[in-house]
């Protein structure tokens, strides 16, 4: 038996809210259809940009379900389904299995962050994968959890049978290449988690990523490999520079709320966050919006 | 309408488990049982050291309940309620009002830690103290979640009519200091939330403490606090430094893990972690006890 | 042989330049000369508040030249001799030696910071003992260093002849409490580096500082010890609580250049800085005037 | 006029040492012949791994001396040259130039870290700009440092005339991007720190390194870049990848005595480490010369 193979892009989706903070179904769904008309690979659903952190269980059960249901043929499903115990994981795993999730992508416990050793990380994604009814995928994303997998956890867990890759949210291409390096051999996929390193992650072999990014600009996040597997790769990276400064503004430097405004300006529902985030003010929008123009007329002139 | 006055220490209770994994409710009721005939003044439920980030919402009811139904009297209860939305926050803690929770410790929310900045924290503890039908403390523990609360949000949120107080974590004497200067003249208690800080806190005027250490030895954590209060400085200072060893190895070096050991060893049911924590090693709970059976001959020396 | 026994407070005396970056000597003595009217224990020439850093080994040499010809009779002349290499360091703390220096104050080693481990630390403060002519102190500045020393290897050193103490500057109140602790029985003077930790400090037992706060405000860091060996720990908060704000000022907000516009606000040459330090603006120094007016005042309405 | 074109890779020369200390000079004009014969670009003498932070002013000096009469025709002379103030850089740098050296490499003052803001950083660089004889290039260490510069200072000082370009040794690719980007359009040449970054940067368009490991390994380090250059990109990764495990033990792992085992192992003269560091145990030795031997072992199986 062998695992899906992803390559192209995936957005970790946005979850819009309304402005009494229930979540925006519609507007979600709307979001997934508007996607299915671009390249992209496929969705991720509650994961650390769908503001998971605030969604009850059964809120993140109707997102997926939602995006079972909207997303176009071939596309990948996967789901956020992390917990920080063991047995809340594999429960809550199978439980998005049987609706349909292809895999699984579970973060980091992070809580207790010190106790979090290579042992602990090896025993808890071995238990989580030898119980769930679908691949698992390691997620790695220090910047919310504090936590940085070691190559040695990696070298371990990438020979387990039900776990297909992981997902490397860090940006540190050198860490990658240790990544590749520890899982050499095994079939296992890794996926870069940051747009700020999609170019170099293709450079040094990788073939996938969750990308911010790609929940306003699919196409241009989607070119970038397409231009490298034409061989232009002077193009590719050309695409990777100009949209940088995008990412930077709609991850680092205004958060979700201003993904969530770009989401917005290129006609997808971006809609409110929830407390305790704060939503962009109007000067921020204003910030968000003409980064976007910037890197949009730079394309064209480049083009 | 004024705050319930807190004055001691309070044990943020273990929540010990079975081998299989579940809660062991009977052993839990029975530790509160025995801390009843110490000088405790109350019980944090669903603290850090509860492994509450394992446990599901039914479990830290449970746990709720038997606190209230056990409590000696005059013993106050305050409950864990934090989650990481406000609106999740503001549902959980009136449910645990409604049990007989007599204040709500509520934890500063972390996953998207670049984002709780002061205006976030202002926002949430705010709307959260609002709603609440208990007092509210804040809770500020940088070592699990990587946020640390500033002075000026502190100078803020001290004078809301339903915040009581805080909980700092972080051991950092000269920031109690600026916590101190930022609420004096609010009716704000600052409480100390690490035994290696417990005597420099008195002795800059805090009265009180939830203590990791007080699970396994209340005794030695309230004569820090009576010594004081009896004018014998140096009495209480000796206990502090002769116990300093030990809440170092059941915090920093062994972690809760070790801190159920020594809980074991003092004749309370300190139990298994639950999975992703280890369990500790044989080694690991020898090395505990030595460290508290030197601790204790020595305390026994000097008094 | 037994060591010079330090009570109470020494500045780390600042380094007054001139506009044109040169070293205002002048200036420099006759900062000496006023302070040798308070109550200050001693001097330190050459330590981080110096600007050292951007001193030459003449300028070094001059100030300490300075120093001695100026000291009070009875006050301690201390010079930071710290050099990265071990055979730099002797060298040097041994040229002070010979001009008049009573102690030596050795940083840690830190450039290759990852290296210093506690063997490497120990080796090294081993090294310069053995050889240097007058005793030695450990400097422990992780703020500066990044380098922050462990209690194995302040229990080691704490034994080794030649090693009178350390100052210790985190202002972590629990880590002074492991060094008393893992020096106990020894004969080693534990020194607190900042007046954020100054009453604290007292409290666990610890009898002597050096504190950037002093060259401004020798009076006033002179009377929290006083006080409080006067039986007044009420008093001695209180002045330590109320400079509190001054210290933050100076030092983390402010920095040097913050530092010297207070002690030309107090009547000390403060100078300009050296680049690359920038010199205050002034809004800069009006708002360092501001902080010192409103602990002053709030002194005098508490005294 | 315009500045020297650097392309391939440089070595941050190590200094050997007797076992008294004292610099092995006749062991390091060697090494330096012996480079003569392989592809690399120049030589970097007094950077990090020369711990120049334990040589005195004299065997910087020499060191550099030695590097100009030994240095093959062609090969670029760069010498490190920053010291904490920027006067004693200006000097410093313009006695070295007289010397022959034909850039300068400029460290980010250091020792006030939280003092170097972008605004002082592009005060500091632009006055030893300014002030040098030879042109000036950045150097961005936060390993050994703890200052990372900005891109809004990069941007400011690829403007310069007399400033060259950086050395970047973070590894952090996204970083070298946002460089790469802040200085566009600039005559600024960005050389990669580190060889676990040396690949991905040439994906990105950068076309010089400076590399420890080119210290025992330089025809490895120069084949990543020709194989590049020849368009077998293929090639060009495999031994990146392939001598990454090497670099981490030379640098992250084993350290500066490391690094010099290995060139004892590869006919260089590593020699001993001066104190404080310490020197490789034989266990160490062994495990390096074992990582050496397996990298080259695989080099030659995928030739």
């Amino acid at each position: 038996v062998s695992f899906p193979r992803i390559t192209g892009v995936m957005p970790p989706m946005i979850t819009p809210f309304l402005e009494n903070g229930d979540v925006d179904l519609e507007g979600f769904a709307e979001n997934v259809r508007k996607w299915n008309k671009t390249g992209l690979a496929g969705y991720l659903v509650n994961g650390s940009n769908s503001e998971t952190a605030y969604l009850t269980e059964d809120e993140k059960i109707e997102l997926l379900r939602l995006t079972v249901k909207n997303a176009g043929e071939g596309r990948h499903v996967m789901a956020g389904t992390g917990m920080e115990s063991t047995r809340e994981t594999i429960r809550f795993t199978n439980r998005c299995a049987r609706l349909g999730a292809q895999s699984a992508l579970v973060l980091t416990p992070c809580y207790y962050g010190s106790s979090m050793t290579s042992a602990a990380l090896v025993e808890f994604f071995t238990r989580v994968a030898d119980a769930s009814e679908i691949p698992v995928l390691i997620y790695n994303v220090p910047k919310f959890t504090h936590v940085n997998i070691k190559a040695d956890a990696v070298a371990a867990l990438s020979k387990h049978p039900n776990i297909m890759g992981m997902k490397d949210s860090t940006g540190d291409v050198p860490q990658l290449t240790s990544f590749l390096n520890a899982s050499a051999g095994q079939d296992f996929q890794i996926m870069v988690g940051t747009a700020s390193a999609w170019y170099p992650a293709l450079a040094i072999g990788i073939r996938a990523a969750i990308l911010a990014l790609a929940n306003c600009h699919p196409d241009e996040c989607d070119a970038v490999i397409k231009a490298f597997d034409a061989g232009s790769m002077e193009r590719s990276r050309e695409i990777y520079k100009t949209m940088f400064p995008v990412n930077t503004a709609v991850t680092a430097t205004y958060g979700i709320a201003g993904l969530k405004a770009a989401c917005d300006r290129k006609g997808y529902t971006g809609g409110f966050v929830r407390s305790p985030l704060l939503n962009s003010t109007p000067d921020e929008r204003l910030a968000v919006e003409k980064i976007i123009a910037d890197a949009e007329r730079r394309l064209l002139a480049t083009a």
